[in-house]
Order: C-alpha cells, then structure tokens, then sequence
C-alpha cells in the first residue's frame, strides 16, 4: 500500500519509474487488479480535468468508482474529514482520492487510515500527479531533464505546487527559470533566476504558464487582464520568438487572453491538450502503485 | 463520427432509418462498440427524464459513463463550454451529450471538437431525441405518419421544439394541427390549423400536449391553473370525446391538473411513460450512429 | 417482487433469513441476477454512509446503479416524487432505494410503482437496513437475542428507529433499556425500563448510542456538548465500567465528545465500523431479495 501525497517526498527513481509505467498506459497497455476493487474520489472543490481523469484511469483499470459529493454527504452534518474517510474504508473503499481546500489535509489521515490515499489537490499546497504529468509531457517530447531550460510564469509567490515543480526539475538536472510579475516572485526564486518576459520566450525549451487563480483573488494583484496579458502573457509576438522546438504548457482551466493569447492554445506548439490526456495514464500509474500488492499476478494486454 | 444537433438536420430517411433502429432495440436487440468506449453527458440544466435516459441507454451499450455536473466542475472557475468539451475530448470521452441552458450552444463547438456532440435541448430550441422518441411512440402506434391527425396543444410562441416537431410530422405526411391560448399561436401556424380544443379532441389521432414552463415564467400569462384547466386543458370531459384508438401524449414532468387531468395521466390512451420507456431505445439508437465506425464488427443479440 | 420500507412489517423469520443470508455476503459469498439489473439510488437528503453502503452494495451485485440527486433533477421544476419514481421505473430501473425526509413517504408510491422500494430512512421514521445491520453486528458478537442486555441511549422521543429496534430486540427476546436525559424518554419506556447511565454500563452487553441530531435542533434541548457528555455521555470512566464482552454501537455520524469520548471511537469495544461493513452486507441480502426472482438460477461464488 503506498499513498501519494506529495511529488517531495518521491525519489527522483520513484518517479522515473511512475513516469515509465504512465508511457506505457498511454501507449495502450492494459492492467487490472486480480479482484474487484473500489476507489473514492473524494472532491471538496471543483473540478473538471483531474476528477474526470482520476475516474476515466479508474474505469480504464476496471475498478468500481465511488463519486463522494461533499454537498450531499454527511460532512453537511458535521462529520470530520477523518471520520468520512474511515467510513469509505469501512464500506469497502480499497483507495481514495482526494481533492481538499485545506493544505496538508492529509496528516490527521495517515495515521488511522489503513487504505492508499491519493492526493488530487490540497489547498495551494501539492498537486503530485499534476507535476507527474508534466514531467511526463516534457520527457516525451525531450527524453531527458538534463539540461532542459524550464521557465516558469506567473504567480509564483501563492503556488507552492510551481516552487515544488521546481525542486523536481532542478533535481531530475533541469534548468529553470522564473518569469511573471516580480511582486510574485519571492524565495522560491533560489532555486532560479528571473527572467523578463520577453528574454524567457527565447531560451525556454518549455514556457510552463502557471494560470492566475482569480477565485483566489489574484486578479486584485494586476490592473487589467489586458496589461497582463501584454506585459507578462504569451502574446501572439511572444510565440514567435520562441526556439524552433520550444513547447507551452498551462495545467488549465486556460484564462484566455491573459496568461496566454488564444489563437495560441492550440497552436502546433501547444501541448495544453496533450497534458490532460497524460493526466489519465500517470493516475493509471499511480493507482497501480497504490493498488498493486507483491506479488500479484499482473496482465498486461 | 455524427453529431445529432436539431431534428431538422435529419432527412427522412435517416429518421426512419433511427426509428427502425430504437424499435429493435426496444425489442431487446443488443449491440456494444468492438472497443471500450467513454459517454460524458453534460447537463447544465435540471433533468431527470433525458438523463436517465441516456445514462441507461449508455449503460446498455456497454459504455462507460462521465456524469459531468456544472456545479462541481471548473465551469465555477470561468471555463467556457468549448474548453470544457475539448478537455473531456482530451481525457478520453469519444461522444458527448449535451444540454445548456443556451440556444444553439454547439456552434461554438462544432469546428473544434472532433468527438460527436448528441443535442439533449439547447434552451428552448431542439431537442432532437425527444422529437425521435415522440415519433416512435406513434409509429408504434399507427404505423405510418401519413394522413396521422396530430394536434399539439400548448405554448407554442416559445417552444421551438413543438415547431421543429411541426415541420418534421408535416414533411412525413401528418396533418399538424395546434391548440391552446390564441396568444400563444403564433407564424407555426402557417404549418398548421388552430383549432378550439373542443374541437381537437374530436379530431386527434394523437393529442400532443406540451408542457407548461412555470420555471420559464409561463404561468405568468394565464389567469390560475383550474382555469388553464377548464380552457385549455385535457380534461376528463374532454377526453371520453377522443376518438376510439387515438392516444395522449406529454413529454413530462406533466403539471397535474392544468395541462391534463390527474387522472388521464395512466388512463388507457395514455402513452406517457411509453415515451419514457422509448427514449431509452431511440438514445440507444442515436449513440450507436454517433459511435458507429464504417466496418465495425456489430454484435447482434 | 419485496419491498422493504419498515423493520416492523418483517417477520421473526424473515428478519433471520436477511440475516442470514447478509452473513454470507460478509463472508465473501457472490450472487448476480442472472439478466443485467439496474437500480436507482434517490436520495433526498444528505447521507455517507446509507449511500455509499447501498452503492458498493449494489456494484458487489453487478448490478447498474443510476445515482439521482434532487438538486439537479426535475423535482426542480415541481415534479412529484410519484412521478419521479414512475419516471425511472419507465426508463428501466428494476429497483429503488430512496431516502426522503418526509415521513411514510412510500405510502404515496406502493399503489402506482411496480418495481420494489427499499426505504433507506424517511424523515425520523424508519430505517429497516440500519435496523437489520444493527442486528447482524449483535448477532456476530452474541449469536443468539435471547436474554441479552441492550441499552438504547440518547433522543428516543423523536427517534422512532430507537422505538422500532426496541420492539424488533424484544421479539427477538432481548431486554431493552433506556438511557440518556429523562424528557428525551417517552411511551416508548413502556418496551423497556429507563436506567441512569452509570448503571447502564454496567448491565449493558451491547451499549446502542444514538446520534444527536443537532441538524434537526436536538441541541437545543441540552445545555451544552461538555455537560451532555458528562452526564448522558460514553465517557472514558464510564467505559472502565462496562462488562468484559460488551460492545459499543453507534450508528454514525459520530458527535466526538458528545454522544461517546473521541478516544473511545476505535477502541476494541467498540462495533462502530464494524456495522458500516455490516451494511453492505444487509443491502446486498436485501436487494437480492428485491430482485430475485422464484425458480431464477443463483450462482453462488
């Protein structure tokens, strides 16, 4: 049984070994559990892109989905976090996933839940298999970290999931780089440098655009979308100063025309789309891993 | 791949050919794509009869099934409905089915989703399977469309659906007439003939009563529901005046009392929960086409 | 066809046969209907535990499960429950299991619906699958009724479930005990003999707490959460006093501190988790009894 709950604590071989096992899901490969299993996919925000992923992975590896809505349950009576996991554990959950608004939600679980818990999101704290499925996008296109100049745009300040993006790239030998407003830049920035906007275009191999939370009230920070957009957004311009083989990336929900221009979303350079199809074959992989026991008979098809 | 957006779209040929499909399947006949396949069904508007509907006709197919809810999804952060759709295209679904509370949503869908969009009502313009469901029930019945004396009795100003229903009954051999409240007649009429609704009972092969919209202020126009009732309504008086083997027919949810009698409801003549039950068969008809490849091995049960 | 909308309509033998037949399940027993079954989950009301337990339930089964939520459905728009339910058995749902909060809500449906109703709980009146889970959890532990001690404790004045397992425990020869504050005690005394706490843990082999409803303003009734727990409460002291076999039940949510000392939640005593895996076990029994079909072929796994 092993949980997820933060891309940190993976050793760089760990995830070399979850990025292998999520390129061969997404070249078709085929596995399910020995017996029938059930995961819960516990969303306390919304979603679109890592919900539906998490359970199109599921249903790709045959397990029965448990949808948790949080406004039809029982934490509407009060019940605590711990307690609503423990009961999907009584009732045969064999796996959860969860997506929660409070940062490190997880530690007054892991000491009394005896099932794997998946993290899908806590707070702006850790988004482990967003940042494996940007590690996988980047490898498919490069193969290799070494040497890989990553500049990272945006709000660096309030997203801990760009400053542990970071320490994963910088380990796996990458490059990166920070660009973006600089009232948003701040300590995270050791472990980089900052570029202007306008110099980031021409060195990265990969513009990984971070999107403005404006239900975080980030847009308060910024006169307009439209000065954002010209000054710090990867305008139309911007684009074609890009190398010939440089790839832009943004985990999405897009705020178009302002992080980045929208006739470039699906531009040649975009794997924008692409990231969410790699979404749906790193959460194979990582529900494998939390699913799989030693020893279990394994098909591949 | 074919999307299903307004009946109008449809020749004759293809509505026969859909009606020919949903009566076989109605008859118990089986089929499942060769391949595992992904159904989003997207319902930005209540809905307990189309979404079922599909969710069953989905289910019977073999099919796995994404129950998308606005709500719960990054529609709350800003998303339009084309990134919305493009991402569940990029997650895995290979069909959507839509409805929204906007006329004419998919236009902005259709040049960039490359994945069949199925039309579950597009604001008070089309709702093309219920328009299938509505002529199977009376093919069922009479066999031919031809010389069918069908009045549809309602709010006809504001149902674009009852209108496109006109054109494709008249341009398949029916006689359409339209009763109800003059105010609510309108240019329809120039497919048909208004006609008192104690006259309409007489004449029907099949009295098609539309729903009365309260939640789209409908109610606002009428004087009180009894006297909607008295004036307008399938009363009981009014229904022992129906001809021999004409029937009734509602798309539901039926306001009891004011569009027709309570107790008519499960009368004889009633067919409708036989609509319901036929929207089933028709939905599996329509994502068998939209799912269908050329040269697909078919499995018939 | 079985409905199975109240304890109190089931027989002695009955009851031990659903029991039976739920110890099976928990011990790895597998039954499917021998055609594709689909069952509709309508709840109306906010619930983990009953929802999730008849949803593992009913996929154990391999049966299909429609998921209905009020809140994006046509009892939006006015639709009655009859009609809802009418509505999906149209659509080819073979069962439902509903939870609403009015009281004897079924009896508006048992006329007109013709597929079984499985009442998850209505309003504050019955609850026959929490009544029977109670009884298999009893049952494991004791193995026969007769003669054992079992304390009820808490609101039993508005809890007509702590009234009807009282009468279930008496024919099934258990004694019954009251406890908690005495204006929450009532006619139903007459079934058994009210016991101050610090005398109940000591005769109790089963001490059966109920939860608190404070959404439904039981709260109101007590001075406050720390004085409620101090004298009506499961406390840590009084816990020391209990027999050597006895047993704690609650039926969760839990109200930490309140009902039952947070450190008592998972102590060896105590059967909390155990009935939710119970549940499922008691729904699997129950729907099956729903569906099966005299002279239909039972595997047995």
């Amino acid at each position: 049984m092993k949980h997820l709950l933060t891309i940190t604590e993976l050793h760089n071989e760990e995830i070399l070994e979850i990025l292998h096992e999520a390129q061969q899901f997404s070249e078709g490969k085929a596995w399910t559990p020995a017996t029938d299993k059930f995961v819960a996919n516990l969303f306390f925000e919304p979603s679109t892109r890592t919900k539906f992923s998490f359970e199109v992975a599921e249903k790709k590896l045959g397990l029965h989905v448990l949808n948790f809505e949080s406004q039809s349950s029982s934490v509407q009576k009060g019940e605590t976090l711990y307690d609503t996991v423990k009961t999907l554990e009584a009732i045969g959950a064999n796996a959860v996933v969860i997506r929660h608004p409070q940062d490190h939600y997880f530690d007054e679980l892991v000491d009394g839940i005896s099932i794997p818990i998946i993290n899908g999101g806590d707070g702006c704290g850790h988004h482990p298999t967003q940042s494996l499925l940007d590690l996988l996008t980047m490898q498919q296109e490069f193969v290799i970290f070494q040497g890989l100049n990553v500049v990272i745009v945006g709000d660096i300040r309030h997203s801990r999931v760009a400053r542990s993006n970071a320490d994963v790239l910088k380990r796996l030998g990458a490059n990166v780089y920070f660009s973006g407003p600089e009232q948003w830049m701040d300590d995270a920035m050791v472990n980089g440098n900052y570029v202007p906007m306008d110099e980031a275009v021409k060195i990265a191999d990969v513009m990984m655009m971070l999107r403005i939370q404006h239900e975080r009230h980030a847009f308060k920070m910024i006169s307009s979308k439209e000065e954002y957009h010209e000054l710090y957004g990867l305008t139309v311009s911007r684009e074609a100063m890009m190398k010939k083989n440089s790839i832009i990336m943004h985990p999405a929900p897009i705020n178009r025309d302002v992080e980045i221009a929208s006739s470039l979303v699906e531009c040649d350079r975009s794997r924008i789309f692409k990231q969410m199809t790699n979404g749906v074959a790193v959460r194979q992989a990582v529900l494998k891993r939390a699913l799989q026991h030693k020893g279990e008979v394994v098909y591949i098809g």
